[in-house]
C-alpha cells in the first residue's frame, strides 16, 4: 500500500525539518541572480535551488506562475526542475492554487499528483472557492497516490479579509469552514497523526482574527508562507500557531533566494537553524 | 489606444452572437471522437473546434486543465490551438481560474493576457478567494492590453453554496461581494456600456439564492457556463438573467462537443439559433 502523504510529511519533519524553500524565479530575482528572463533562466534558477536545498532541508515549493509565464518552454523547464527534486528525494509542493469542478479538477489531479506524470509533485495547493466538495476528485486521487493537498484557508494579504472572514450559515468564517471541512475529510479518509489534506495559513495573520484557533488545526498539515520577506519571523512560530506549530511547513522564499546563487547554502542553513530553535524537530 | 475588452466583446456580440463554445478535450470526449489521449489528441481536438466555430460563432473557451494534464507537450498543443483561434479572429477566454498575490499573480497576467505571449488569450477566468484586490496586477494588465477577466462569483455546484452565500461584514454575500467589487473596478477604470472585468455566474442557479439580482450585473460581462449538459436551457436565458441577459456569454461545452467531430457544425448552428431566439443579437 502507498504510504500516506501525512506519514511521509511527518518523516520529512523528523529527518530534514520543517523548512520549505520557495522556488520563485520572478523577473526581479532572475536579474539579481544574473540569469536571463527565459525558460533557460527559470530552469537554471530552479535547479540551483534544488541543489542547494539537497542535504540541508527537505521541502521545496516551486511557484508555478513563474514557469507558466514562459509558456510550454517554461513548463518543459519546470519538468526538469521537478525531476531533479524527485531525484534528490525532496518533498515537492507545487504552488498552483488550482480549483475547478468535475472532469476539470480531476485533470489537475492527474497532472500534478499522479506517479509518472511529467509534472508529478508530492502535493499541490488548491482553492476551494467552489467548496471543498468540488475538489473531491483531487482529494481522492491524492489519497490513492500517497499525495497531499494544501487548501487555501487564510492568507496574509489584507484584501483577503472580507471574503475569508465572511460568516457561513453554520456560523463558521469562510477560513474556519475550510479548516473544518479539511479536518472532516482527514477524519473520514486516512486517520493518522497527520492527515493528508492540509491548509494554507499565512504566517503574518493572527489566527483569531479569521475565526481560527490552534485546536482547529490539530492533525492538519499547515503550509505557512510569509516568513522572512513578508514580515513574520521564524522565532514567532510557536507564538503564532501554538500547539499546531509542530504541523507547520515553514515556507520562506524571498528571504532565502535574495542571498543569490552563491549565498544560498548559508541562507538555508541559517533558516533551518532558526526553525529548529523555534520548534525542535 | 488599445480598444477595451468590453468594447471588443460588445462587437463580437453584435457580429457573431453570444454563444461561446467550450474546448474540453477530457479523456471521455477524446475517446468518443476517436482521438488519442495524448498531446496530439488534445491539439487535434482543439484545432477541430476552432475550425468548426469559425464563421459560426465568435467565442471559444478552452479548459486549460485538459492541456495541463499532458504537461509541457500539452501546453505546446495548447499554443497551437490558441494561435489558430487568434488567426481565425475568435475571441478566446482561457478557462484557468488562476488566483494568487503580488509577483505570482502578475506572472499569470503576463502569461495569459500579454500580446506576444505564446499563451495569449483575450480573457482569462480568475478566482478571488484572496480578495479582488489581490488580482490588481491582472486587472491592471488586462486594462492596458485591452484584455478581459472573468472573476468566479457564483458557481453551479451545490458544494459551493456554503462559501458563496457566506455573509461579509458589509452585509453582502461572498458572491454578491465579488460582483460589487468588480462593478466598482469597472466604474473606476474604464467606463463603457460593458466593462472589461466580468464575472462567472453558473446558469443553473437562481440569482436570488446567492444574494444576486439582475441590476447588480448591469454593465458587467457575465460568463455563464452550464447551458446544455449541466441542465440550464438556452431558452431560459432571459428568465435566468433578466435585463442582464444581454451581457451574458452563453457557454456550452459538452452539449456541443458530444456531437462529435462530424456533427460539430450542425450543433453549433443549432445552439447559436437558440441563443438568438432567446436574446436577439
Amino acid at each position: 500500500m502507498t504510504e500516506a502523504f501525512g506519514s511521509r510529511l511527518s518523516e520529512v519533519f523528523a529527518t530534514s525539518g520543517r523548512l520549505c524553500v520557495g522556488i520563485d524565479p520572478h523577473s526581479g530575482l532572475l536579474k539579481e541572480w544574473g540569469l536571463p528572463d527565459s525558460a533557460e533562466g527559470v530552469r537554471d534558477f530552479g535547479l540551483r535551488v534544488v541543489e542547494a536545498v539537497t542535504g540541508r532541508a527537505g521541502i521545496v515549493k516551486p511557484q508555478i506562475a513563474f514557469y507558466e509565464r514562459h509558456g510550454s518552454a517554461g513548463y518543459a523547464a519546470l519538468e526538469h526542475v521537478l525531476s531533479a527534486a524527485r531525484a534528490a528525494r525532496l518533498l515537492v509542493i507545487a504552488d498552483v492554487k488550482r480549483g475547478d469542478l468535475g472532469t476539470s479538477v480531476d485533470a489537475y489531479g492527474e497532472a500534478w499528483l499522479t506517479p509518472g506524470s511529467t509534472l508529478e509533485a508530492d502535493a499541490m495547493t488548491v482553492v476551494a472557492y467552489q467548496g471543498l466538495g468540488s475538489l473531491a476528485g483531487v482529494l481522492n486521487r491524492a489519497q490513492v497516490n500517497g499525495k497531499g493537498v494544501f487548501v487555501l484557508a487564510a492568507t496574509s494579504n489584507p484584501e483577503a479579509f472580507a471574503t475569508q472572514t465572511a460568516t457561513r450559515a453554520d456560523g463558521l468564517s469562510v477560513a474556519a469552514g475550510v479548516v473544518a471541512d479539511v479536518a472532516a475529510w482527514n477524519a473520514a479518509s486516512a486517520p493518522a497523526p497527520l492527515g493528508s489534506a492540509g491548509v494554507v495559513v499565512g504566517a503574518t495573520i493572527a489566527l483569531a482574527d479569521v475565526g481560527l484557533n490552534e485546536s482547529a488545526l490539530a492533525g492538519i498539515p499547515v503550509l505557512a508562507p510569509g516568513f522572512g520577506h513578508q514580515g513574520a519571523r521564524i522565532e514567532q512560530l510557536s507564538e503564532l500557531f501554538g500547539s499546531a506549530a509542530q504541523n507547520v511547513v515553514v515556507s520562506a522564499s524571498r528571504s532565502i533566494l535574495s542571498a543569490g546563487p552563491t549565498g544560498l547554502e548559508a541562507a538555508i542553513d541559517a533558516a533551518r537553524a532558526q526553525v529548529m530553535a523555534a520548534c525542535p524537530e
